[in-house]
């Protein structure tokens, strides 16, 4: 099984997103400790979103330059704009925590931020081995499993935050932070997805 | 008017695949009725469920074994994608029902679930008619229609339940099954669509 | 730099659409206004809704009756639909703002809006410039810098319902109108970035 020629530079381009998005991650990860300077780390993951944003300019403009991508223009987009996406997420997750001042988050929000950062691991390892597709099915199915466990964690997160304990404003802000952060999971899966559908179509 | 040529299996296992989902639409019909065995519900709506992830699975492998599709690849995954994201909007649905212990669903909530069962009927019998693409523009027609009239419930229903007659957790709790039943019908829509545009380019 | 050939009815199609949309835009801005009459606005805007949807049908069913189109079809489809899906959360928006009877919006509503409006003005300026790809990098940043001007714009108005200033049921009401209006102008992004794709693909 072998992608078709194409400029290499994309999978490297690709692989630089994808680690720089875990990069990303692992801020919001730091940010859950209960001793974070949170208003450094917004700062920290603004920087990584701008790196972000010049990765995706990077490998529109190439394509659009005439490097010969290694597989379908329309994918080259979809999957940039799928890693683009989920830093988006990322950062919204932490800039709500910060905004409205959410001290204690319930223990399930680390669960969910954990699933990220495995996700961010799974996927920039997965970027390289575009090139041969090589155990791209392996990746697949993990983040489908991850998606699936983060679904179950999410759905009873929202039941807790629900119960009682927490006042009416509360609520609402808790529920954008999880909500957000169910995004950027389900944005993972989207980008296994186009891996997957870009492996089939090239194999 | 007739589609290209290609493997007619694909017809029959997006007939399958609808079928599978109406039996979804149907199980949370059920689970509306006062004396409904939800938590049994539940667990023949994961049944479901997963006959619905081997349907997709099947597709998409057909795709990549060779098996000549009689439609572009991509409308292939997003149909199949699509009768998916369905299926998992009404899991998610009657899962909220039963994890959030909604007593008493206002009755807009059965106006909702009426038009997911009638546009999963609709849906259901057009998909062999992708085969001749005969009578797909009534499908189309018939389902955006219901779609509009699931929008006006959908909107009077947020109405109703921010008027004052529930507590603030209630709320919450309505509106994340209400919201969930919309995208369901939206969901619908998306379908209806991508069936339009597989017609049309095929034409 | 010019786009291949093909029936150029297709730029006034969108440029119709666009310009549509603009004074769709236009009426959601007159009903912020403390004396407007929002009951007659919302019934000119169902008519703006209805020609929107004409000149959706209209362009889907040029290419379908064989019209050769200047960019690829599913493109044609993205950009009509991304018109469409921004009426509709300018349409949705004031319905709420009626249904809900929100008086005091606060003031970043206002702000909102106002980059709607911007942003519907320099789509609609856009959309006859498809046809030489004239000046649409400078639209595409453009559209982008006011997303994130909106986003920020967006993130402060949650922060400021959720600061106790509102009672529980009107939280829910205005976090329903800002989301709306923040999806409109996600929405004005992504016709921005299929405009650019096109673009790019078609230089």
């Amino acid at each position: 099984m072998r992608l078709s020629p194409g400029d290499p530079i994309f999978y490297d381009l690709f692989t630089a997103s994808a680690q720089n998005l875990r990069a990303g991650v692992r801020v919001l990860s730091e940010a859950l400790a209960p001793d974070a300077d949170r208003a450094a780390l917004v700062a920290t993951l603004k920087d990584i979103e701008h790196t972000g944003d010049e990765h995706t300019h990077d490998i529109m403009k190439r394509v659009n330059s005439g490097t010969k991508p290694p597989f379908h223009r329309d994918d080259i987009y979809r999957l940039a704009g799928g890693l683009d996406d989920i830093l988006d997420d990322v950062e919204a997750a932490l800039d709500f925590m910060v905004l409205y001042r959410v001290k204690d988050l319930p223990t399930g929000v680390a669960a969910m931020v954990d699933v990220l950062d495995r996700a961010a691991e799974l996927t920039a390892e997965a970027m390289p081995r575009l090139r041969t597709a090589a155990q791209l099915t392996k990746y697949w199915i993990e983040i489908n499993r991850l998606e699936n466990e983060a679904d179950q964690t999410y759905r009873r997160l929202l039941a807790r935050i629900f119960s009682g304990e927490y006042d009416a404003l509360t609520v609402h802000k808790l529920k954008d932070v999880i909500e957000i952060l169910e995004s950027a999971v389900d944005g993972f899966e989207t980008v296994a997805n186009i891996v997957e559908q870009i492996a089939l179509k090239e194999s």
